[in-house]
């Protein structure tokens, strides 16, 4: 790390607040996932090869996140409404968006952050000052509570639907749900934790944290030529993830489109659906059954990944060659009716539970185009998955993620917003308001 | 990451075992703290500048992880005894040293994961498989309860006191205490947590995760060119750490050495005594607090990191500039009759607790030559601490770390082992075996 200029103000010594030039700000979609990196103290900006230290655009079609190769860390929070008011939450949602703009940048949230009033709190907490951006994206979600909440029940999409209880389930209340979702990736863990604290400082009294789950090691690839990580029983899975490049198959399986809206979700196009588990592993079992039953529940082999009867990862599986109740079986496409989601999951370690048992699993996060035609039949398939005897669902939660934030006058879910949040009284049964495609563009004044 | 060359077995094939070559586990005492990068596949060692995906030398005069240059991620992990049969915990330990010295190479434990026998459960769980040895560091600990548990009580160090209640303690039991204990550092969170998951694998029925400690991001340096990290306060504290390369000081205030030792505490010689403590911030009221007042109960300025009235973080402080309760004052040597610890500390953040906080702090880790003289003076220095209202100790621990394991035929805790373990039964008064400080050697050949 470089060491920063220094000024001098009232006899303290401050090292100068590291700034990257705003500029790159709008430097291609979001989904394109090119990493960029910005001088320092300069409003220039070099494109570079993705590395670890770049900052992504946070300025898109779509939201950055989702497509972006899969960063090293996550920091997700689900948060629940405090407030009924809609202009109140309109006017969070700009403000965080305010504030993902800088970070994502890898700003300080504020302008006078350390050079601002000494008898004000700072507007940022410090604990990423000096730190690279780190590749940090942050993807809004709104949970089906939301739009009850705020009088807005007609602007629920169909496909946001309360998930059913699976085979298996064994959800904790605590760790499922939430009215708004934060999803922080970056390559380092610090950039995303200090991330999520200064959305919920930001959002006191709006909202307040449900629930919140830090994963350390990716365990998907959305990055064609990666090798697929492992998760935490030592395999491969989601070796056919979608790909960040795969603009065909992110059309038909990730963004919603045209094709999708009524008039209760034409505020989503450009926008995905995110299903998020928590699935506990038994890893201590785990780890005392045999490699032959291992590479069979998986129906890969450990050391290489591949399916059964194959030489490679990626080498297209013979389903039939797999035991029945093989996982990669039952959880692909071909046994799905096509269905395909983009992975973006995460291994988790909470320490210990309270019989010393390794608290640890998979935190899986999953975008699709609709629900009911994604994870609702791939998780229905796999209640006869053999991998059941090792793993349990604890926590869920589904959120509709609105499309990206197009420029520095646009906010979060502004399509959402733009005719509902003209009233601030919570409305439950307001049918008469018709969503209006275009009203993203009439809204550009309010969003600066 | 290279594709490794593939051989195939039985029409299925595996990716070979990446194996870095043994050659480089003698490469110079820990205590100088260099990361070597080994060739794949091959005997050839090549030492390089340190960087994050190379191998921290295993063998040494001191254990690794303690001066060594504080990598990115920590796994911590405490076991209670679950054997009071010595000569089972001596094979543990030695089934410990040589999974430790092959995982801190970069090697899967076992010499035949993943080629070995099908019907049997696999040598490695296999997370780890392909991931650089990313400086991986393992550092093993006794605890005060081993020694009464194994017949020992003659053999616990004077210096392994319990720790006294310090004003403001508010301990869990479930977080606190352990008669073994397991820190492992990697710059790769995977590799860190692989580790200890596979200790505790081979310590099953031997001993049992009490409890353990994930943290992602190091709030101190022991390499003095390096910029101080900052903890989730936001501020640097530990500026004047000492550095890995610092052998006076380590000597003086970190390592175990002759003038220290008495019968009981001669298998201590290379040693030091580790303090664990788990720090719980209330981070939502900090953020509400002044800029000024903030920087008022550190005694240093938030953006550069000086000591009040100076212009650099690593100026000189001049204590009496600051309040009579301000952190760096009382933390001072100079408060503290010279008093120095070495800290390895890592930020934490478990989630959220029942009611919406992030559940986030510090977890304290400090390396001292006597705790007596170390973390108990200080600890209760601070009992006036302006930081006080805004952490809170919630876990404690103590640990005797033995010196370091020597060469290929030694194993962790020798010197503790080398008389009692010719029994295996708990001989609770066993004032009789004068512990030999030669008795290393002896052992040479049970240890291959």
């Amino acid at each position: 790390m470089t060491e920063i200029p220094e000024k001098t103000e009232g006899g303290t010594s401050r090292r100068a607040l590291i700034a990257w030039g705003g500029a790159g700000l709008a430097l291609g979609a979001a989904a394109a996932g090119g990493a960029v990196a910005m001088t320092r103290g300069s409003e220039d900006v070099q494109t570079v090869a993705a590395e670890a230290g770049g900052a992504i655009a946070f300025h898109g079609a779509n939201q950055a996140g989702i497509a972006t190769p899969v960063q090293d860390r996550l920091h997700f929070a689900a948060f629940d409404l405090a407030t009924d008011d809609r202009a109140e939450f309109v006017q969070m949602l700009k403000d965080w968006t305010a504030a993902a703009r800088r970070m994502t940048a890898g700003q300080a949230v504020g302008e006078g952050a350390y050079g601002g009033l000494a008898e004000a709190p700072p507007d940022d907490t410090g604990e990423a000052l000096g730190l690279k951006p780190s590749r940090l994206t942050l993807t809004i979600g709104f949970g089906p509570g939301l739009f009850e909440k705020l009088g807005m029940a007609d602007r629920r999409p169909d496909a946001l639907v309360d998930l059913p209880q699976f085979s298996g389930d064994n959800l904790d209340r605590n760790r499922s749900g939430g009215d708004v979702c934060v999803q922080a990736c970056s390559d380092d863990p610090q950039v995303a934790v200090h991330a999520v604290r200064n959305l919920a400082r930001i959002g006191f009294g709006k909202v307040s944290v449900r629930w919140s789950q830090l994963g350390f090691g990716k365990t998907s690839s959305t990055t064609p030529e990666a090798q697929t990580p492992r998760n935490l029983l030592g395999f491969k899975d989601g070796t056919r993830n979608i790909a960040g490049t795969e603009t065909a198959r992110l059309k038909k399986f990730v963004w919603v489109d045209g094709t999708d809206l009524d008039d209760n979700s034409a505020w989503m196009e450009g926008g995905s659906y995110l299903v998020a588990r928590r699935i506990r592993m038994h890893i201590e079992p785990w780890d005392r059954t045999s490699l032959q039953e291992q590479e069979d529940i998986f129906g890969r082999d450990k050391g290489e990944g591949a399916p059964v009867g194959k030489a490679k990862e990626r080498d297209e599986p013979f389903l039939k060659a797999m035991l029945p109740d093989a996982h990669v079986r039952l959880a692909h496409p071909d046994s799905n009716h096509g269905a395909t989601l983009l992975r973006r999951g995460y291994s988790f370690t909470d320490g210990t539970d309270g019989l010393g048992r390794l608290e640890a699993g998979l935190f899986f996060l999953a975008y699709q185009r609709d629900v009911r035609k994604g994870f609702i039949p791939v998780q229905r398939n796999l209640a006869t998955d053999a991998l059941n005897e090792y793993i349990q669902h604890v926590g869920s939660a589904v959120f509709a993620v609105p499309p990206g934030v197009r420029d520095k006058d646009d906010w979060w879910g502004r399509a959402l917003f733009s005719e509902p949040s003209q009233s601030s009284e919570p409305s439950k049964s307001s049918q008469s308001s018709e969503p209006s495609k275009s009203s993203q563009s009439s809204q550009s004044s309010k969003g600066a």
